[in-house]
């Protein structure tokens, strides 16, 4: 028997990559594809490159039809939009993996001030689980609602939880300098992220203000056992898709790369999908585009004794649909690497 | 009993291309990576997307450790090096794929006046079967020396050979214009092929001397039963994977649109990885980008009663790799797309 | 005395490029920009490249106001509306230089044709001039109301007109293949030109339909003193500027490469913006990205007696703002090179 | 009477970018260039964007020549040449604008620590002045030798100077995270730089010990009256030209980014160069791509009180040649801005 997997905007860019990742994996049927904007039509009519090889056709939102023909649904939905719907489906018999930042929050205060809204459901806030599968995989496969992490979230948080959790730097000096491709836009008509716009440039945007600053926040303070603030600044880069997070902090004390290499080496010794590079090694986000893993790479600046520690991830599948899949496979049970095999593709 | 593969030359694009699809091929274990240059490195060493995924040390040439380790040889060499080579391993009951232009020729002559030199192994190239899969599906099935072929040749037989095939154009009428992306031109460190000489430019090259002309020509004559001359042009546009090749031929009578495609829907009706477009829809690059598909759009110029075919590829996949892979399935019988069931990346 | 110019449609990406060739044009004073979305901004509140360097406020459209303070206008507007707007200006003593595709064409019923609309102003189409500067500079000079060349047709006219000329090609046998840069769409915010949806892709468009197909017929037709038609195939290709075209011509009889060399070097002798490249040498895009320079070279294919003529230009300067600026020079006595001695980028 | 200019390395990418400035410079006329690899070739073979802009043929290095036929010579010669050429030319009654990094240091141990081997002509270096022309306008008006800054050096040093200088920041909390185009590896055939290798990719390199990181920490501490360490980290990111710069410091009271603004904007008020953007507003590299500008942006996180600082410049003409020509200008009366008046690409 497979898993019976609904798609909440499915036409959207993690939604379409949902779709990509799963009608791959063997233990999964899609049964459900729901896109507003394309009802009526093959996926693979608006994403030829699906041609033959997932050819749902795209329907309009039904719930009691979702809850009667899906063991799980992914919400790739914009912001906002999940909070309003996910009530409704919660409680189906059916488990929940939600794209958006409505179930990320262990305190919704933090998810309203960073929002900027009130939090319509709170009560399921309360019931759903970070799907940050290496940090939270006990509670990720009890759950019923999964609040799927941010992509820059995940990229950064993985960079620094080994050095919080070992407590080797100094918890107030982090700055976190994030490097995106487009496709962390999503499936965007405004003119920013037009070709001839992003091309041959760099910029800077929600310098100390960019929403994923708390979820980082968050998960950092609960290895510290302090409260953390940090400083993130996200960029957009001319690649399509990967993250590149820097990320500095000050040493405590005097200690050596090898050292902190050991530390982060055992942190993720289990980890399929995490890789800390040899000391002198760093990570480039061809290594990891189009797969799951998270490649890290440490240096030590040791004049300044500050840690500079390298991730980078594929923005849509270990930074969304990658982890979403990863999240579906602790809920039910299956060994996490299925239909996530694909090594990154370097060209 | 996983079939055993050896991949010589398995550092360089195509190599590692071939790698990347066969670490994830369930049929299949690499037993051994020849490579001349990183002897004694781990494969991830070099490409370290493939770290945890296949961290075979590379090794340095040897026949006979070849022959009793490996079932089947992929040899990704340079040009001329395959036929210097290939005699050694041929008869030692293991198959042989060849991926340069050495093997892919019925006429020895045709070989030395495009490659400019005599071709050691005539007998050899008398057994080898040119490796299409959707054109020589059945001598593949048999073969025991494969020319797998080349990029620029895939895509454009495919999109001229239903056409040939069905008497509709004026054969001596051909023109291909083929647009490549960088990948085409190998691990080069040759300075034409730097970031900074073709990032935001574009060229044609090797006007009227390209050597795949060759290889189209000769596949196009089979099916016209006469020998047919054709203009082909190569392009280098900035993008990293694919190839869309634009082909012009005048038709010998009117005929509509409709029914050109029914002639190429007709004749590809039973290929998986050959997708012809409905008519009105033209093919992308990112749809085949990542993928094995050859994807097909048709367009008729009324007004010139000219016939305008469209056809784009994956250059390291069905261009290379990915089809050496469809000709290894084929030779051990097993079904075509085991291990290369991935979409086309689109992103 | 300088030149009082308005750029009507001047924030627009033709429209800034003229702002940013004119703003250090030494014979010229921007005196209005004329931008319905922008009114009261500065334009480099729009482009900050310019800040600095021309800060002039964008206005509304005033009739009367552009009279009185432009000696010339460029109207760089969307299709159509140009020739309900040219009418109100002609005639009161200022010169028009219009970007659009209105006033390109010797008869009326060529562009109701290709543009699926009555003209509104025939009885100003015919005292238009076609702007093409190395054919119909004579005319620029004395014209009040130019049509600026499309960037598809300047490329590819300059690139077959002395064949055509000199009478040495199948006039019925020309098909041009041109690629061009994401710029040509203008600016754009349709999904089709976002960086995601460009980016690592490649595709044919408007086969057998596209506009310009009739202004290249229309100049080759005057220069070959016989009606022609050919093959015109766009498309798109992952850069900012540019147009390659790759022309390709059946040839009346044998003819070496060095004479058609000669008839094209000869053809060419006294223009600046044209440089003909010796033989076994073949234009790249980057060598007249940021210029005004059109690029040519030739080759031969003996085997099939075919000519292939690649020439290539910057779509923004050449096949817009710069041959705009140079029909300018023309129309006031200027010499041609003013405000356009800048040569191409290469990197 | 024109100023008589010799280039030394003139077909390398940073001395092709000052023929390309140089030769629409109407001061100067470009009586040699030196390139060893290509001599007796004209320089618009090497770089056909020349063609007809400037023909000059490439000779071999020759003292007495260079000295008899040049008022000032630039030298962009790899690493370490310059310093055993430099004293042959110097006293030749000729100026010297150097783009290694030999001529930039205040103190010889700085320049032997960062460049691991012995100063040769530690006289000369005496005699150097650093030429950031914003900072060192008055020497460089009288030297006779200039060592022209760094790309990465240039950008952060003017990103932090009104804030060291004003006092509002720890000295010893700097971090620049600094993200460059290709262009700044040179005309290098190293895999690294090939296309394949860097689109679609993202990477740090050189952390903490990049040798740009002691320029920015010379520059700084002067302007801090202290002794100044600071993080730099480099990035290589898929665009050919550009360098963005990300700098933080933490503020050593609280002060409001208008303040901050305030600082910034009256530090520059007379630099054409350098422009600071309103309060909300960040730079992009397109924006300064093709120009001599130095566009910066500032931001203050009020939870952290830190400062964020972006800036940026077109590595290749404000970071190497374009300064360069700054530099001659002043060193030679001329209003700075004569050859450097074209506006950012943009597109």
């Amino acid at each position: 028997m497979k898993i019976r997997v609904g798609i909440l905007g499915g036409t959207g860019y993690v939604g379409i990559e949902l779709v990509r990742l799963l009608c791959r994996h063997k233990s999964v049927e899609i049964t459900r594809i729901v896109s507003q904007s394309f009802v009526g039509k093959r996926v693979s009519e608006v994403y030829p490159n699906l041609a033959g090889v997932c050819d749902v056709v795209c329907s309009t939102l039904d719930i009691d039809d979702i809850a009667k023909n899906c063991d799980v649904v992914f919400t790739a939905l914009p912001h906002g939009a999940s909070k309003e719907l996910i009530p409704a489906l919660f409680g189906k018999s059916l488990k929940i993996i939600d794209m958006s930042g409505d179930y990320r929050y262990d305190d919704k205060a933090v998810y309203e001030k960073w929002y900027g809204e009130a939090h319509t459901s709170p009560e399921l806030l309360e019931r759903s689980v970070y799907g940050l599968c290496e940090v939270h995989r006990n509670k990720i496969a009890c759950a019923e609602l999964v609040g799927n992490p941010g992509c820059y979230t995940t990229c950064s948080i993985l960079a620094l939880a080994p050095a919080v959790a070992a407590g080797i730097i100094d918890n107030q000096s982090i700055i976190i300098d994030a490097k995106s491709g487009v496709t962390g836009a999503g499936r965007s008509t405004a003119l920013d992220f037009s070709f001839c716009e992003c091309a041959e440039s760099a910029k800077a945007y929600k310098i100390a203000t960019h929403r994923h600053t708390s979820e980082i926040e968050q998960e950092l303070s609960n290895f510290a056992k302090e409260e953390i603030q940090l400083s993130f600044t996200p960029h957009l880069i001319p690649m399509k898709r990967g993250i590149l997070a820097t990320c500095y902090a000050n040493l405590k004390s005097s200690i050596s790369v090898d050292d902190v290499h050991k530390i982060y080496a055992e942190f993720y010794k289990n980890e399929y999908f995490v890789r800390v590079y040899d000391v002198g090694m760093l990570p480039e986000v061809k290594n990891v585009a189009g797969s799951n893993f998270t490649d890290i790479g440490i240096a030590v600046d040791t004049r300044l004794n500050r840690l500079v520690a390298v991730s980078c991830i594929d923005n849509l599948i270990k930074g969304a649909a990658g982890q979403a899949v990863q999240n579906m496979n602790i809920m039910f049970g299956i060994e996490e690497r299925v239909g996530l095999d694909i090594p990154g593709m370097y060209l």
